[in-house]
Formats: C-alpha cells, structure tokens, sequence
C-alpha cells in the first residue's frame, strides 16, 4: 500500500476550465471519416449517410471542438475539391496517407456532422502545397455572409448562413521532414505570418493556431517555436503542441509517468512563447493548442494494416493505426488529461487525436457495430465533470522509480471546483502496477459535504494490465463504483486500486 | 517683411523636364473610381460610365500619367477578375480596405478613361498573393499584339490594339507589415528580380519600378533599398518612393519646411542606388518613381468615414480619407512639386495620390457636383509651364525657425526653362505665415523681356489658412493675379503675400 | 609520328556500362520539334506527323534515353498546354526562346514518338514558375494507373495505360540567372527536396534528378551542388551536369583536349556529392546525369537566326543555333563520350544536347532531307559497340602542348569488355592535327582473337579540318574502314591518320 496527501485550496486556482481542452479530430485518415463518422448504407446511417450509433458514443464522449480534416493530409489536400456536387467532386492522390480520397465527404459534410454531434470546428488550411489566396478563399467562403463570389458559392452548395468557423490551424506539422511542404522554421513563420494576416482581413474574428514542434523530440523543438513566433506573434492567437506517447520495450513504470514528461513539454513552450513575448515587447497573450495528444502504439507500424505495408496498393479508406487500448493506455490518457487540466491558463485548446477507428476511444466496424476502448472513459467524465475552476494541487505522494524520469509521485491527480454547482471533481491516477494507494485529500476553504459519485477504470475481474475492449467484449473494460470514499473532518480518504484511474464528484460548500 | 534672392543661370541645368512628374494615381479605394472617375447613371456620365465634369477637371488638371489600380488593394486583386464581360466578374472581399469591390471597372475600363483623359498608364501588379505567372500573363495581355492565348483573349474582350503599357510597378509597399503579402527586403528582392525578368521576356519595351520603402521613418529604411537593389539592379529600371506629409500638433512651420525632408528623402534615396550601383560594377542607371506623395491628414483617421471605423460592416466604396485641403495645404503641395522637380535628374516619375476623392485635388460627389480642392492649383499650373529644362536655382533667403528641420529659406522655389518657347517658369511659396517676402530673381544668360503671367493662391479675404473648397463654396480657395511683379536691369522683383504659392512666367532671349 | 601504348586488363574494371550514357534531348526550341522530329505534310511524315526519314536517323544513331521538353524552355511551360484536344491547346509565348508555342506537339505526341524511337522518356519538370502541386498532378497524370483525376483524365486523352515515365529531371539549370524563375542554391534545394518528396509518394518507383551548375565556370559551382545537396540529398537521385565545348580563336589544340576538361568537371562534382554524403552521413549513392552536352559554336550566336537577332519578331520554330559540324568537331565528341564513358560509375546518365537541327547529330530541312553530321558517327558507333563492362585503361603517350590544358596525351581512349559477346570495343582519337599515330593496345587476362571491325572518321579525301556534312553533301564527312589493324602476340597495333576518331571491335577470350 502506497500514501498520498494532496491539499486543494479554494483560493488557490489556476484558471477557468478551458471547455476547448475536451477537444477531438477527425482527419481523412484510414477509418475515421468513411466506416467511422461517415458510412451511407450503415444499418444506422441517416439520409446524410452519417452513422448515429457512433454519433451516439461522440455525444456521450462529450468532445467540445473536433479538428478537421487534418493531419498530414491537410499537407496536400484542395479544400475545394470537397464542395459542391459529390459527383463532380474529384478523385484524388493522397500522398501522406497512400490512399485514394474520393472527396464524397467534405466541408459541408463535416459542418453537417459537426452540428450534429453539438462539437465546435476547428478547421486546418494546407500550407504545405499552398499559401495566402487559398485560405483567404475559404475563410471568405466558410464565414462571410454573403454577396461575395466564395460566399455565393456555399449559399449554392447549399449553406445560406455562414459556418462561421472561429478556429483556424495555420497548417499541421510543417516542421516534420515527413510532411508534403514541409517548411524550415523562418519559411514557416513568414508563410504563417502572412496567411494569418490575409485571413484576418477578411474576417477578424478569427483565433488561429500557428504550428508548433510535432513532438518533443524534434532536432528543432524550442527553435522552431522561437523563430516562428518571432515572426507570427502579432498575427496569431495559438502555437501548437503534438505529442504521442507509448510503452517501450516493456517499461510500463516510465510509460505510466509519461504526465511528467507532458508538464515538462508543456513548460517548455510556456518558456519560449513568454520569451518571445517579452522581447518582442508584446503585450498580447499567445496560448498553446495541443492539437494532437494520445497513446500511439509505433510498433502498430508493424502489423498487416500498416502504412508501409499498404504502400503497394492504392486503396480508399485502408485500416490504419487501429490501436487497440488497454487498461495501462485508460491510466496513461488519464493522466495525460490531469497534466493539460492542470495547464489550463496556457492550453486553452487540446485535441486528443483521432475521434474513431485512428488511435481512437471510439471503435467501428464497416457494417458492423461500434464501441467504446478502455480511453474512452477518463476522456468522457473529465469532459463532463471538469467545471469551473481548475483548482492547483498540493501533492505529497510515495515515490515511483521509473527509468525515463527518475523517480515520480505514484498518484497523478487535477482538480476542478465549480463554485456555482458547489462541486468539486477529482481526477487521480495510481501508477502503481501492484500496490494500492491510500490517497487523502484535504479540502480548504470548502466544506466537504457529501461524496456524489466515486468510479474507477482499473483491471477487470479475470483480466490483467493489456485487457482491452473489442468488438466481440465491447465492455471488458469500464468504470465501476469506487468503494469506501469517506469525508471526515474536511478530509476526503479514498483508495485506488493498483493500476487505476478514478474520478470523485463531491458536493462541497464555500467555508 | 522678409527678403530673398534668387540666381538663375541659363548654364547651371539639372534635367530635362521629366513630363511623367506630373503623374496621378486611380486606387480601387473609398470613392476614386466608383462615383470618382466612373458613375453610371450619373448626369454627365457618358454611355461607359465616365463621368464628364470628373473628366474636365482631370484634363485641366493635366496629370501626365495614372498609376493603377493600386496601392494597398493591388496586393491581393486579381487582376482577370477585371476583364470579360462584367456581368460574369466576380465580387471580391478587399482586404486592404474592407470594402466589396465590384469588379465593374476593370483593366478595359480604365485603358478607356486613359485614352479620354489623355494620360500615359502606369500598371501595378500583385506581387503580394501573386507571383511570375500571373505577371507575365498581364504583360501578354495587355502589350502582345495577339496570336496567343492572353493577347487573343484580350481582342475577344474588345480590345483589337494592345495597351502597350510601359510603365509597370512590381506591386506596392511590399515593406510595409499592413500590406497583404508583406516581403522582407531579401523576398522581395528575389521575386522581383524574377518577375521582372520575365515579363521583359514577353514585352522588352517595359519599363519596371521596383518597390522602395512606404516612407522615410520605416525601420528597414535603407537597408530595404540597398538589398532590393543588390538583387534587382539589372532587370530593374526605377525604385520607388512614397510619402505622405501633415500638419502635426499646429506645428505649421515645420509643416511648410516638408519639402526640405523630400529632398533629403530623395538625396537619400539616389546616394542608396548610386551606391549599389559602383558596387554591382553597372553601368546603367536605375532612377526613382516617387509614386506616392501627398498632404494626407493621419488625424482623418479618426472621422466617422476612416477605415478602423467602417471596419465593422462590409460596403462597396465606402467615404474613405476624403480630405479636405486648405490654403496652407495647397501651399505645401507647391512646395513638394518644387522638390520633386529640383531632382528631375533622378526622380523621373511622380504621381500624386490620389487623383479623385481620396486625398485628391478633385472632389465628387454621388450624383453631384465635382470641384477643385485648394492642391489642385499648384499641381494644374506646374503641369502646364514647366517645360524644356529644369534650372538649378541660387537661394539666398531669411531663415524661418522650425522644430523639425531647424532654420529653414523663408521662400521654396523651383524654375524651368524652355528654349524653344522662349519662357521662364517660376514657382515660389512664401512659408511665412504672417510676413510677406520681397523676392528678386537675378536671370543671367538669359534677357528677361516681359512677364507673361504672374498668379499667387494665397488666403483669400475674409478666410484664414485653414480655409477650404466644399461642394457649396467650390471656389474659395484659387488663383488670383500677383500683382506688381517688375523686371529691371535683368533682375525680377516680387512680393508674395504671408503663406502664399505663386508663379511667374517669363518671356526670355537668349543673352 | 606520335606513339602511345594502352594497356587494357579484364580484373580492371569501372562499371557496367550504362545505358542511359547514350542519351539525347528533344526541347521545344527552334526547329528541333517542329520541323525536326515532327512535321505533318512532309512527304515523309505519319499520320501523327512523325517525320519517317528524321526517326531512321534516330534509330541508326541509337539514343537510349531522351529529355524532353526543355531545357530552358521548361522553366515556362505549363504541361497542361500540351494535353487534350490539339484544337483546344492554347498558344503560348516561350519567353525562354522568344518563340510562339503552338503546343501542338505535348506530352502525348512525345511519349508515341518515343515508342516509335524506342527510347526511354525522361521528362523535366517546370521548377522556374512552378511547384509542388503541378509536379504532383503530372506524375499523377504520367504514371498514375488510372481511378483518379488526373489519371483518368489520361485515359480520355486517349492513353489507357500508365506512360511509366521513371527519369525525371526537377527542372533546368535554375543556377542560371538566365532562367525564368533562376534560384538560389538554397531557394532551389528547399524545392527540389520537396517538390521530389511529393513526387515520390505518388509513384515512388521514379528517378530524379536534381539541377546541377549550368556549367563548370559559373559562379556559383561547387558550392551550389554542396548547398543543393544537402538540402535534398535523401530525396533525389542523381544531380546534373551540363557543358558545352567549342573552338575559341582557332586553339584547335585545346579544344580537341576539352575531354581533359570534362574529366575533371566529372570529378569535381563527384567530390561534391561524396563529401555531402560523408557530412549528412548517408549510405545511398547519389550519381551523376550530365544530360545536356555537345559542342557548340558561341559564335554562332552572331549568325542570321540566333537569338539575340530574332527578339524584335515572334516567330514559331524559327531557326536556332542550327550549327554545322565539321571533322574537329567529330573527334572532340568522340573523345567527350570516352570521358564520359570512363566514368560510368558514376555518370549513370548522359544526353547530348539536341537530337535535330538545334546542336544535333541530325539535321533536317522544312520539306526537305535530312542528314547526319559529322558528330553523328562516334555516338552511333559508341551506342551501338560499347556493351558489358567497362575497362580502365592505363594509357602511356606522347604529349600535345594546349594553352588551356597544358601537356595532354595525343590519343584519348576507352573500350568496354562484354564477356557475354565475347567482345572487347576501344574507342580512341588521335588529337594531333598533323601527325598520325601509332597505338599498341595490350591485352591482359583477355586472349585477342581476331579485328571484327575497325573504322576511321577522319579529314576526307580533298577536305580539311573543318569540312562538314550539309544537305547537296550529306556523306562528305563519315566513317571509312581503318587498315592496318593487326593483332601479335595479344596485342593490338593499329595508327590512326592525324585528326581522327576510331573504332575497333575486338573478338577475345578470356585468358
């Protein structure tokens, strides 16, 4: 049995919850549009061909902002080949992914869609293949009322009011030597600069998102983040983060404090953006979009279905990256939330990537059924329950040695405080793989009142640590009650089961 | 009562005349073109929709060429979103000025008012959204005979002749941040240098104005010219400048010294090119088009018409920066048309912004009335007399104390003279506000026979230096006859009234 | 009498020999396609317009690979112009040649002359006004089986299956300030590397080839292929080379040494690459394709038809550097392809530049015959004889004094052993103007049986060093049978008349 002691104040806060922080994608990759969101002929499909079984689990999973429709398919991707009559729409090479789009689903597709999951867009434009007259066009398109030659077009294609999109990615992961135009950090931020500007013109409500380091590792992560904002501060509202994370040759210990390394990342862009600030003499404040997070099995890339191995044949919508996650990925991703909640003054958008079948909490069959994997579930009741203010932890917890960060607290926990629901929410982690944690929390300035619901995802009766739920076994794993969480003397105890994630709804009142 | 003298020496020349000083410049801005220079519908519009009271006034203004169609709105027009029949051209957002432009007038209907107002054109391309393709088109377009696509296409439009135009600018303030496409110095130089090449490919009678700095005070002042020019010096054949000048805090005497900061502007300028040009081992010499100049009051900014006020709603010509001039303008827009002309040598081009309603001489109103601003005066006499050769004037003249430029000549003065004709022009202002000045003009080499014409705008009774031209009292400000100018023993004495712009003309012999 | 001793042994080998060192250029310029290769109403032409007696030609001449459309004339094109119905293709401006394009002849009509020819293809890309997104849409077009836009769009032009297109050159000589859309070494590198990685993920089984110096004294050698180089090293295959040789002020000696020259250009650029490898730590091999090469009067230029003399019309095909080859000018080819084929390790591709009329092996009239140059004789016979392997020769000769080269030995030789045929072929050239000579040629490993054939191109019969083949003497200069090539004791003797080029095939068997 490890202890933890964590002290919440209510005065001491780090930001409103960033509703944005609960966001999804969606990309044109593998199965996520077409036989994910998207599948005219599904027994469940409505007239627009979308799939409500796997709409129902997006409303359940609560996404607050999907992106869309990339990735590095953006890189390559005409967005006017996606608008007006589908038959007419053009058969395309899709470079990043070897696959053939066929352009059946598109902007109004995806506006259709978004409206009916109750999401806000947020669209990417391509930088990689193209420049200012482009995304000036679909922002002219997308959200100028009318009486303009892009405007009249999608009143003609069938959109008399404007979608008014407010956010906007300036690209995606152009400093990535993978991706179709890929930039060096001074081209990218002139390119950004520029659009970003053109786009503001034509309407100036816009938030645009300027691209970040594709992950941590990057030979020219901090530099690149410099040299772009250098040139972009001004224009832009966001800098983007990327970043997956898995279990290496076994090291679950590491792979469990991979939070540690989020905060770290995160930190670090802080540092750079508030740098550049600062000498640049801004007074305006940039913030971060982490726009693509989640667990990412690399050795996915080995199996049949894979890119590399599909690479021969030119298919549409092949099976790509359809990890399937386990009851350590449903504690890894709960933490990996805890860290953007606790980042919330400067992530004020996340998007966990993608929404189906891509590395996805939500699984589809062609035909076939849909279901939740085990991520699903930190990621649905952090999205419905984190309300209010993001409260700041103090946290003494046992030590956990790990290979990549030395040694870590066993428990991983965020905090949120709605005053005017006069409720806290409490999200806590054990990563602990055999060990139970005792866990107590002390509560200032709030009167503890009464424990409304106590659940934890942890391995299933009969299962071990790589449970996961499949097709066949939908609910293998998922949230059961968490016993025995008492109030006492303005002390919540509770405790977590080896290998765990919990959330904990008090009532509280302000003492 | 001040004093100063003025030596004139048939010997002592600077340039020919460059007619092309007294050019204009027609944005798709605010309200130039639309109900400017064109207003179908209106009463004295002819069946193309030219205006004919816009067009009288313009011919007596006598501008020698009209840049077009910008300015700001040139770095993202599209310029074939101009021609063809005009039911089929599309509506544009223009960025640079919130405004919807039409696209009604275009390329065909400009070349057609050029013809009527019998001025030279002087073309503008994008090079902010745009590049070499696009540029080469134009070229072909609007100057190949026919036999090809552009050229052919051009006939179809109703042009059999080519425009032959052979004065093109390399887009506009292309080192401005507010410019859609801004470059750095070394982009721009680049692209320039390219698109010039080719569009002498298709045409090698052009001549090309490579984009100078947007004023005097911008911080790559300098640097911007020399790297522009280190890169474009051979397929160039100008460089431009732009200023725009006003009266700041009521300080009017450093407002009627401007033209001491244009010539240091120019001096500036032609030491930066001479020096690029011993560096590079050229042997040609590239000049300057000082293509945008004006009074232009920044406070107008904060009236109801300013762009940051219409910001809100989108609209077609739109009030824009439709100042209204006074005595005190008039008589600093006398004394820049000196500078300009002092540096015929080099500044070889030059074109007032703008020629109607927007910073204009000339004013039109929907539907109404068109009149002459105070600015039109010196401008419309300067076009007309100053002929054959420009003289390097002697100045000896009392000091007036200003905050900006220090002791300045009490007096501004420019001359030319024709051989041919037989006449001296003089062109003098008077910067004092309250004193008159005594002024005598020593001719040598030259026998001054006869005054032909002395006029002087000065403040006119029972108005004071802010007095102005409006639609009710169109004629407030203007000419009137100077009185008492004498010629004795080959000297010409006169007296110019406080804040005053005169000129003389001579009749001379050869002596 | 001069003397030399070539000592040949089977262990010492350089590489297979490749066949692509054979190759020729077809670019819209002058009379090379139109009227060349190409004219429909010649008494000889196909129904597509193929000219019957020019294709002979070609087939006897042997070219394995030819380049096609440009050249300069690249930099411009847009291929779209030269698809679809001839009708419908628009006439353009050729900017590069000050020539009127019809675009008659395109892609299609090249790739079915190709057929005819049985050459491969390889194709060049516009990286002077273009990018990535036409790149793409070609390879898409060219090699894409079918299924998608660009590919289907193939089909109805008539062509069902993939033109299979593997050579591709990203552009022409872009280090030339001459070029429409001329870069930097770093402008064009970041291009190359990207527009070659967009390429490839639409067909990643095709070949490309980056832009080398436009020749060895420009400026910027050496350090452009470094910079070029390691931008895109990963993404490309081979970097070019282009030079062209001619006689200046009559220093015959020093212009039939220019292979001393080419020698060392080849190795220089092959330090490049190999030095860029070591430094970015790459295992591939990037070789070399000098694919534009010829001799090539610079004073042509002052001629009737060349350029600088036809700019004041638009004309099509006019007639363009149509130089008139003479016996000197056939050994100094002879003597580049033994350079050449002495680096085959490295040179995998070579392409004299042109195939008709511009610079050509052949020449034909509008209407008239056509005929074979003097330097249509050694690339026939080298295309033809020069199969297996090539040896590496230890050559011992007496010296000739050039002016530019210094001492050079009097003969330039390779050969090329094919073990298969059992066939040893020896290319030598007796660069003395005035005194045959004596060659001994040693075999080791290889015993040598008996002279299949043995010809000589030398001055003929009543001419001099400069007589040459025109149309009324189509044949005054050709190959006539060497005598005297005897074979004792494994080695062969054999002397070759004073400016001459010979060809020996040898019957051997391994020893």
């Amino acid at each position: 049995m490890t202890r933890a002691r964590i002290t919440i104040d209510r005065d001491f806060t780090i930001a409103d919850v960033p509703r944005r922080l609960f966001g999804s994608f969606v990309e044109h990759m593998g199965r996520c549009v077409y036989t994910g969101i998207y599948e005219p002929g599904h027994p469940t499909a409505d007239d627009r061909g979308y799939r409500k079984d796997v709409l129902e689990l997006v409303r359940e999973l609560g996404p607050t902002v999907v992106r869309y429709p990339g990735g590095n398919f953006v890189s390559g991707y005409l967005w006017e080949d996606g608008i007006g009559p589908v038959a007419e729409r053009p058969r395309r090479i899709d470079g990043a992914w070897h696959t053939i789009e066929t352009n059946e689903f598109g902007l109004h597709e995806f506006m259709g869609w978004a409206r009916e999951a109750d999401v806000e867009v947020m669209e990417a434009i391509n930088l990689g293949t193209r420049g200012v007259e482009e995304a000036r066009a679909l922002v002219e398109y997308a959200n100028h009322p009318g009486g303009t030659y892009w405007s009249d077009l999608r009143r003609r294609n069938g959109a008399e009011d404007p979608f008014d999109i407010k956010l906007w990615c300036l690209g995606n992961e152009l400093d990535g030597p993978w991706q179709i135009g890929h930039k060096t950090a001074h081209e990218y931020g002139r390119l950004a600069q520029e659009t970003a500007k053109a786009m503001k013109l034509v309407d100036d409500s816009i938030e645009l998102i300027a691209v970040g380091s594709s992950n941590r590792y990057m030979e020219t992560f901090g530099s690149w983040e410099h040299t772009v904002l250098t040139h972009a501060y001004d224009e832009i509202d966001y800098i983007s983060m990327h970043e997956y994370y898995q279990e290496r040759s076994g090291d679950a210990a590491s792979f469990l404090a991979e939070a540690v390394g989020m905060d770290a990342f995160i930190d670090g862009v802080v540092a750079t953006i508030d740098a550049v600030k600062a000498a640049g003499k801004h007074t305006k404040q940039v913030d971060i979009s982490f726009d693509e997070w989640n667990v990412w099995y690399a050795e996915g890339l080995d199996s049949a279905d894979q890119i590399h191995q599909v690479k021969k044949e030119w298919r549409e919508h092949p099976r790509l990256i359809e990890d399937e996650y386990s009851v350590t990925d449903a504690v890894v991703v709960g933490t990996l939330l805890n860290s953007l909640l606790r980042h919330g003054d400067r992530v004020r958008i996340a998007n966990q990537a993608q929404l189906v079948n891509v590395i996805a909490p939500i699984r589809s069959e062609e035909g076939g059924s849909a279901w939740r994997q085990t991520i699903f579930w930190p990621f649905a009741r952090m999205a419905a329950l984190a309300r209010g203010q993001i409260l700041r932890l103090a946290v003494s917890a046992d030590q956990i040695a790990t290979e990549k960060f030395g040694d870590v607290d066993v428990i991983d926990a965020a905090a949120t405080w709605s005053e005017a629901d006069g409720r806290v929410a409490l999200f806590v982690a054990n990563r602990g793989l055999s060990e139970a944690s005792e866990v107590s929390v002390d509560l200032r300035g709030l009167g503890a009142a009464r424990v409304v619901s106590a659940e934890v995802l942890t391995i299933p009766e009969g299962g071990d640590r790589h449970t996961s739920n499949v097709e066949s076994a939908p609910d293998a794993v998922g949230l059961v009650p968490l016993t025995g969480v008492g109030v006492q003397d303005g002390t919540v105890h509770l405790t977590l089961p080896p290998l765990s994630w919990a959330v904990v709804e008090l009532e509280v009142a302000v003492s």
